[in-house]
């Protein structure tokens, strides 16, 4: 009984750690809610469940080394990149700035980690389309 | 007199190429200019001269390694990273993608090239302020 407690105590305090490092004055809840729902399926494993957050469209753009257009070439890119379980490691987001730009759309800078691999920043144009937040461009840099 | 006739007939052909590597279609020609004076001042030397399409503030973001606030800090970086003219090398920036996000704000994408030395992406967040267009927030990665 204690240790349930305990549990759900600890559980609580995770979860309420995790938002600190999503939320930002100004940025719409829904974006937190979706990153942290990008971040939980990539540490499980879960690539497709991660692409929730892009648009999915011909028109994603990712900027990394070069410039891919596409939902398609963005998910089979990170396929290449992490084939296992072990490469994609335990992702961590750090949302540090979000600029606003207009009513339906924003820049959201931060810092990516994939703990003890690689770590570096990014910044994610948000754009609200049809109700949904959706990153539209992605520049990730390491 | 032939011999000068050629030579302005090539420098024509020179800045016909350099504007259609900065003209995208749907962006404002504004951008292009502003960029063509930015690449002509960091070939001649002059950081500051650069820094023209930058938003004079304490809330321009430069995204590199970590994400720096401000003018200043970011014409302070490009001094301490390019100190002599030879670091400074010869720069061209290919534009490659305008991505309209409202009337007055967009997001460029595109290649920097330092000739020789370095080369990387870049986006580019712009914003119509008070009738000009300027960098909100540079985000370069190599």
């Amino acid at each position: 009984m204690f240790k349930a407690l305990l549990l759900i105590l600890l559980s609580a305090i995770v979860v309420e750690q995790t938002s600190d490092q999503m939320n930002l004055t100004g940025m719409p809840a829904e974006i937190s809610e979706i990153m942290q729902n990008q971040q939980n399926a990539w540490n499980s494993g879960d690539i497709e469940g991660f692409m929730i957050g892009y648009w999915d469209s011909e028109e994603l753009l990712f900027i990394g080394n070069s410039v891919n257009n596409g939902y398609e070439t963005t998910l089979s890119n990170y396929k290449k990149s992490y084939p296992t379980r072990e490469d994609m490691g335990s992702l961590e987001f750090t949302n540090l700035i979000w600029v606003p730009v207009s009513s339906d759309a924003g820049l959201l800078i931060g810092e990516w980690n994939l703990i003890g691999i690689n770590n570096g920043m990014y910044s994610l144009l948000w754009k609200k389309m049809e109700g949904e937040w959706l990153i539209i461009a992605d520049h990730s840099s390491d």
